[in-house]
């Protein structure tokens, strides 16, 4: 299967696309969207949205893979950071695909073992699952890989997250899946 | 000139749309795009960001005012609330409309007089500035236009908010100016 993981972030939006049987994994491609912070505001929301609405367009992943986040942070960061989710999660709903979202400590006791794990470990990992000669960076970019080798892992189990009926509204949604691909 | 009032939120975001000289206001039109709880949050992110983009359309006002939000909430729902405001200020930012933002005080001081009116004050006065028979609500909807009014006022002033340059990058953005206008 082909995943697409994405960090979001207001100023920098890491993503990585891998091929992984979910335990073998390929990169695809990688990269991160630099929305300056010279561009107002929502020029920067309107920036992420085109990247990824094409990005996505061009990788045809099978589902798409967000770090969620829901530990302490004050109140002006999540919502700054929650714009830039809302426009991340709008490009891949918009593309008809199913999302999955991951706890930070749930990637990285998928990639490292450890929930715990420090950002570089989980980088040096990304690079060995991948087999590259060079870690993925800046972090972003190791950290949205890590996601996807994350839903991947989840995907290919007996009992996968994305069989599973996705839970229809309520503030908790861990896994969507769309009623029909928009998008083939 | 014609306004456009937003009050995002994720479950219910009202708008509102008024023509207005600065003083005297006439209601365009004005509603809330319920984004059903039964909806997964990826769905109730494109309900929103689909109908907003119908109703700028529509109404092709001259800009786009929204609340702004920076007092105490706790930082889920700020997230939860910046998922909202991110696809709100995308279909603004992508029909190329100027987009000014307001705190709840701004906008109740513009209103009432009084930076911490209740906000059934802002409701009723906002049926005698628009001459209605019944007070527009729900509640996000007299907000909604409690912030058209609001931007009217500014944007008729002799300094107009919006004809100053806009402040480009940072974090505290408050008025926003496309460099051209996407859509005529």
């Amino acid at each position: 299967m082909r995943v697409f993981g994405i960090d979001p972030g207001s100023v920098r939006t890491g993503y990585g696309c891998i091929d992984s049987d979910g335990s073998r994994h390929r990169l695809v491609t990688c990269g991160a969207i630099a929305a300056s912070p010279r561009l107002a505001f929502p020029e920067r929301l309107l920036a992420i949205h085109a990247r990824l609405t094409a990005l996505l367009t061009e990788c045809r992943p099978d589902g798409v893979a967000v770090e969620s986040l829901f530990y302490a942070v004050n109140a002006r960061s999540a919502l700054q950071l929650g714009h830039a989710r809302g426009v991340v999660l709008l490009a891949a709903v918009q593309a008809g695909l199913p999302i999955a979202e991951y706890t930070p400590a749930e990637v990285k006791r998928a990639v490292v073992g450890y929930g715990r794990a420090e950002k570089t470990q989980v980088q040096e990992m990304i690079r060995l699952l991948l087999g590259l000669q060079d870690a993925p960076s800046p972090l972003d970019v190791s950290d949205a890989l890590a996601v996807a080798i994350c839903h991947s892992h989840t995907a290919a189990s007996p009992r996968t997250a994305l069989e599973e009926a996705a839970p229809r509204g309520g503030r908790s949604w861990r896994h969507y899946k769309p009623a029909t691909r928009v998008v083939e």
